[in-house]
């Protein structure tokens, strides 16, 4: 049996674990994203304690960007421009490779749940897909022929710009934009446009879950028209909310008004638009299956 | 020397060429875009009189859209479910074997000139890029580590939506859709939203380039965002208009509010949208680029 360690790191807590290469978590834990300082030496401690016990032979980071994923760059391994506190310019695979000499796959936490959702879960045997996660961002990694996307930096989709609903004007919550995605439409968008703690308690019949649909489904209809993917898997907090993928799905269907002539989109939009076959488990699983890859 | 065939097909005519493995076009003819009836005929003649004086060792096609790229698709080679009247279902690939036995490629207009843009233009040696033009139409072609973006269909970024400028309510003139942006900025959305024949006829000083600048500057930040190229060179009828390109700069970097932290963005944004240094002629040396890879 070969085992791997495996790295998601969110905007609250950080998950380490080690698996083998069938995808199967022998151990796990979770510890709060504060500062490197403070969270880091317990990523090491659980590392050096593990590998100690059950070798791994790489291992994967899947991170909250935006990151420096340029291999011949001097600052490669860093989280560049965080709007997060204390992570700006901290190099992560760096960190790691003094603690554990091994060979270490770095990517975006969403590129990172693509290639989980891919390996283990909805998208098998599917070259060409994005994942998308809404929770207190919004989060898209894509698969574009078997390769992840990255190009000059990587895509930062959940800032794309969307068109409001007529009458809605409520006030972004991304520092950066106005009317993007993220801003109108991720978890503490809700949380402050209902004034509510937690949006998913709201319920079922509010209005809340159109207006949330009505923006991811104009998102996924641009990404449809961008990308052209294959399947688009959609997942995070937000998705445990179970009315709200229907109404995603009618709402997609419904903008791209027949433009898209592909079944897939015409008759069975449910299997076009689909929650992650490994929800919530996508992100650690992908760490594992960038592990696999960095080993070769 | 070895020569290609090349056609790009358009809206309103369509162009035949033969040309050299160096980019170099020895002889051009356009005709009207008609119906397949009357259109390919003189296509045939062109091709058939030409090979039998400088045989051709393959053959590329650029060609409005949508299209059936899949090459193990019984459809292959067809134009599907254009509105344009005639062309729906009209296999072109098939009917261009009939006349001339040689190897032949086919894409999207816009693929085939940002493959074009690649070889013999502003995209030499960058991997990831998209072309975009606007005219009568707006189409987006993509380069995404030197594969053309496919994917379920191919892309139809023309349509994608974007926010509207506050208090515009211009009725968009795309039959499918309220707000996307060719119904919003494309050249007949131009004059028929500034009431006048032939939209780069309104002055540099005319509002309209303001208003034109900030949708394709929306958009530009959106492709941004999701597809992260490299490079954006944006070409086609309407940047004939020469005020446009530093409208389109300042709005797309005023949009994207200092998110994307790349010196090419943040610093040298006129070495990041740039025009086609193949100026109308990008799709026709793409077919070409087409035929030297349909030969291989």
């Amino acid at each position: 049996m070969t085992y791997f360690g495996a790295i998601e790191t969110g905007g609250t807590k950080c998950t380490c674990a080690i698996g083998d290469h069938l995808g199967n978590i022998i151990k796990e834990e979770t510890f709060p994203t504060i500062t490197p300082e403070k969270t880091m030496p317990q990523i090491f401690k659980f590392f050096i304690h593990e590998h100690s016990k059950t070798p791994i032979q790489a291992m994967g980071i899947g991170c909250f960007g935006p990151l420096d994923l340029h291999i011949e760059s001097p600052t490669y391994g860093s989280i560049t421009t965080t709007p997060k506190p204390h992570w700006s310019n901290f190099n992560i695979v760096q960190a790691m490779k003094t603690a554990i000499s091994v060979p270490i796959g770095f990517d975006t936490d969403v590129n990172a749940a693509a290639l989980g959702e891919q390996r283990w879960g909805a998208a098998q045997a599917i070259d060409s897909f994005i994942y998308i996660t809404v929770g207190t961002g919004i989060g898209v990694g894509a698969m574009v022929e078997n390769h992840l996307l990255h190009g000059l930096i990587h895509p930062e989709m959940g800032h794309t710009f969307v068109p409001r609903k007529i009458g809605d004007d409520f006030k972004s919550v991304c520092p950066y934009h106005d009317d993007c995605l993220e801003g109108l439409a991720s978890g503490p968008a809700i949380a402050k446009r209902w004034n509510i703690k937690v949006a998913t308690d709201l319920k079922d019949s509010h209005e809340a879950w159109d207006l949330e649909a009505f923006y991811l489904g104009t998102a996924i209809a641009n990404w449809t028209l961008t990308l052209s993917p294959k399947k688009v898997i959609i997942g995070g907090g937000i998705l445990n909310k179970k009315c709200l993928i229907d109404k995603i799905r009618a709402e997609c269907k419904s903008r791209l008004n027949g433009y898209i002539k592909h079944k897939l989109i015409i008759d069975n939009i449910d299997e076009y638009i689909v929650l992650p076959k490994q929800m919530g488990k996508s992100g650690i699983l992908g760490a594992i299956a960038l592990a696999q890859k960095a080993k070769g």
